[in-house]
């Protein structure tokens, strides 16, 4: 096919898309092509919504979440438990976790996974900010919620060994959870379970 | 989980892009959330693309194709056979056989299939003026590639109802194509084949 029989503008779309998690040539190229069928007014404001996106979030100071606000509307919820903590990996876990609806306490967002083998390790991830965290004294309970996959596994681990000299409980997500599978994937239901059987690290 | 922990900008680009086909809530999420990790340059090309996308495209005036110029690069590309003329449902149907790299005629896009029940009847796509092209006397061969789908099918033998009286010759799409398959998710090769061998309308 030759190169400009697919109009300048669009090939630029499509290849933005692309940059997507999961989005291929194929789809990206159905997905243009919809958005140029459709009305001009949806195509400006996806990219109004996209242009503001960065602008009017920052991370949460306390706990590193995406936020409009600093802190962000967990941590300053004063009916939430300040003195439990969930550490996750990714904002995305969190907003699992709030849809489960049984958890109260507030958050600690790492932004990563330890991968020794992709150069990420603790300085990499907000575990220092997690210790200053416990090391204020207000924090009696810490609740590992990282997923149960490798290195979410050892993360947790790390974390553990890290934490268990403080006076504090370390807790961990339970069984529930299938092997493998990353926790914004699971159902709710399951997930709710897995909060409230939550155990105690031995 | 209460609506606010999602940030405001995070919720409204979540919902833009579940607007978009085959693009459900927890996939938005995922791509909104990534979208919000990546570099803010990323999002914002992003943008652009989408803004510029519809104003600089256009229709071209003879095929109907999405285009920067008018006439588009196919319609004025005088290496190609004017005589020939390949009749599409979508841009994206043209896209999928100029990839197949056998076809110089020109095309005409549709724009949709009849559809009786969602009230698409033959005012509503390029039917009249496909007619006017063949009006025109400059055409010999129109070659009907619509998908071999129930719509695809009853608008082929509409078009082959409207046209048997005028003095060009008919063909479609050859077998090769399996039943029920959008012509744009057909491999390259199949398609190729199908285009060698068209057969002219019984």
């Amino acid at each position: 096919m030759s190169p400009q029989v697919i109009p300048q503008a669009l090939d630029r779309l499509i290849r933005d898309l692309t940059k997507l998690p999961g989005i291929g040539k194929k789809t990206a190229s159905r997905l243009a092509l919809n958005i140029l069928r459709s009305p001009v007014a949806e195509a400006r404001e996806l990219a109004t919504a996209l242009n503001e996106l960065h602008s009017s979030i920052q991370l949460c100071s306390c706990c590193f979440t995406f936020s409009e606000s600093d802190p962000c509307t967990i941590c300053g919820d004063h009916r939430r438990d300040a003195s439990l903590v969930c550490v996750v990996e990714q904002p995305g876990d969190l907003l699992a976790i709030e849809k489960a609806g049984n958890y109260h306490g507030h958050y600690h967002i790492l932004h990563g996974v330890l991968s020794p083998m992709d150069g990420i390790g603790p300085q990499e991830i907000k575990v220092r900010e997690l210790e200053a965290r416990v090391n204020s004294g207000t924090i009696k309970e810490i609740f590992i919620a990282t997923s149960s996959t490798v290195p979410g596994e050892a993360t947790a681990s790390y974390l553990i060994d890290r934490l268990q000299d403080k006076a504090i409980l370390l807790t961990r997500l339970a069984c529930g959870i299938p092997m493998g599978m990353d926790i914004k994937y699971a159902d709710k239901h399951t997930l709710a379970r897995a909060i409230e059987t939550r155990c105690k690290t031995t």
